[in-house]
């Protein structure tokens, strides 16, 4: 793609998830970097599996699922009508839930792939060719939008900013660290592992060295000590999803660091768009995953026969534990964002 | 050993470390529950190598270090008086400074056995077999003294107490749990994993299991989220050391879930006796580890080539987060150690 210049590897497009014939190919995020594999995806089902499995996470759903609907839309080929729009309809459901906690935002993105399919089918259109054009259309959009919130994040970083991040905020944490550059400013990166998966360890430290950026790797238990060493002046990640009444939905984990950031007078500076489809925090519920993750690495049990495991995925960050919502259009208070925000 | 009956395997003083003609057997924490082996050091500076190379910790390294001067007492028998002491001397040095963080606590420690020793020599009594009765006399003592502090423990838990721990707090938390069961007090244990070396997920939770405690391990990053739904009535864990200007020495992770605690209204316990080397938190150095410990896990690296690592292995929790020390003596506030510690 165009768009994504000057990213590293692991955050350009076609390394995220790419279209070929029916097919959508995944890179696994759950082997990268020991492995480059990519997860071959014959039709929309298997995409929905392989979000649910996580091969990929953080904006990789977003991308895949938009290629499960093309690929849907290669089914209906020879399909009458009716039968067509039933079948696009399904992959549209089946696709923005296959996770829970980002199925309100899955659902309206999908949607609207749906919409562009069934209007291209009512005239009678190529419905896969359309659907994919609009895909790249919307990738080129949101790769854009991100920028803008790079720059809007680099525009708030001190000189040699020593960032601390959560698990792995894909291109918006890219574009902020490249923006940076850009601008001069010598930033390095501190990533938490972010266990079970370890996203930090393995894509966030990734994509940072491969851009130059000095990136040192902590265990999830050191941020609250690291910030007492006076090793961190900015605390940033993205969220899954920041609500209109300003709480912010990451990765477990996010919470505890934004609560010793604000105990050490660090601000934390959350890399999102607000979502529109989350007034309140109260709609959101947190996915819990399979217990055993949290007590297993890289498939190989760390427990005694007996001992029970919890795993949810997310946690929840209060307002007031956030410095700012960095967003494409500027940066905002979490308490503005239900009058500002769409506005 | 008498005095340990009632407690699991795991923390059985003979289970810790033994001693056999000169050889020092130490449980290899780091492979257990998955293995379950023991290290022969062959004499003093074997047992120095297994303690930095963290072959046991939390209490461990106090016993290994107490038998591996009946060993180093062993070895000067053949030799005239002047060497003998040199060459007791010495390993009383080598064992103390085994991991820097302790060296105040394991200094002392290891003397009062060099005095037992000196004093025998000078007798010309059989060094080795008194030193070795020394050390199990002293173990008789900590172990009273840690079934003391699990009294007044347990005496602070609500019914049905959910306690929240980290790392491997060994008997005191074995002892907590015991009194606790043997007062009818139904509690159960949350163990954060304890990255890097997961003492929390193989060694706390295998012992918690084996008392018949209900027991979920959770990852590092999860504490606060806990907390938050409302799943922790108490936080409850061990110290390296207690300064007696009431901060708190213990594993890489403490500090910011005694911050999530705080947050929460959550009460924070140390179960330790306060040094009284350690005045203040002042000459406190906290050990900086290998930072591959941090990049890897069971020896599989975790991170791109060019990434750094840090790894901290304890951090420093002040008084104003923790609601109380509890010791052998009874339950102190972290304000009074100062003033009534030892008096």
């Amino acid at each position: 793609m165009e768009f994504d210049r000057g990213l590293p590897f692991l955050i350009q497009a076609d390394n995220v998830a790419r279209y070929e014939q029916g097919h959508v190919f995944i890179l696994d995020r759950r082997k990268y970097p020991q492995k480059i594999e990519y997860v071959d995806c014959a039709n929309y089902r298997a995409v929905a599996q392989a979000i649910f499995d996580m091969v990929t996470q953080s904006y990789g759903p977003w991308l895949a699922a938009a290629y499960g609907m093309v690929s849907a839309a290669r089914d209906i080929k020879d399909m009458k009508p009716e039968a067509a729009r039933l079948s696009l309809s399904t992959a549209a459901d089946v696709l923005a839930n296959a996770r829970p906690t980002t199925s309100h935002f899955q659902k309206r993105h999908v949607q609207s792939i749906l919409d562009v399919c069934l209007d291209a089918l009512q005239k009678g259109e190529d419905v896969e060719h359309k659907a994919y054009q609009y895909v790249v259309q919307l990738c080129e959009k949101r790769y854009n939008a991100d920028r803008q919130i790079g720059k809007h994040a680099a525009s708030l970083l001190p000189d040699g900013a020593r960032i601390l991040t959560q698990c792995f905020a894909e291109t918006l944490i890219g574009y902020t660290l490249l923006e940076a550059r850009l601008a001069g400013n010598e930033v390095s990166l501190y990533c938490p592992e972010t266990r079970p998966y370890l996203q930090g360890a393995r894509l966030t430290a990734s994509m940072a060295v491969d851009m130059g950026i000095p990136t040192t790797v902590i265990t999830d238990n050191m941020p609250a000590f690291l910030m007492s060493q006076g090793k961190v002046d900015v605390f940033a990640c993205a969220a899954d999803v920041v609500t209109l009444d300003g709480y912010v939905v990451n990765k477990i984990g996010t919470f505890q660091i934004a609560l010793a950031a604000h105990y050490h007078k660090i601000p934390f500076y959350v890399l999102r768009d607000p979502s529109t489809n989350n007034p309140t925090i109260k709609a959101i519920e947190i996915e819990e995953r399979d217990p055993l993750e949290s007590m297993s690495f890289f498939g190989q049990r760390t427990t005694k026969e007996g001992v029970q495991g919890w795993y949810p995925a997310f946690d929840i960050t209060p307002p007031h534990l956030v410095g700012a919502v960095v967003t494409s259009k500027g940066i905002y208070s979490p308490w503005e964002l239900n009058q500002s925000w769409g506005k």
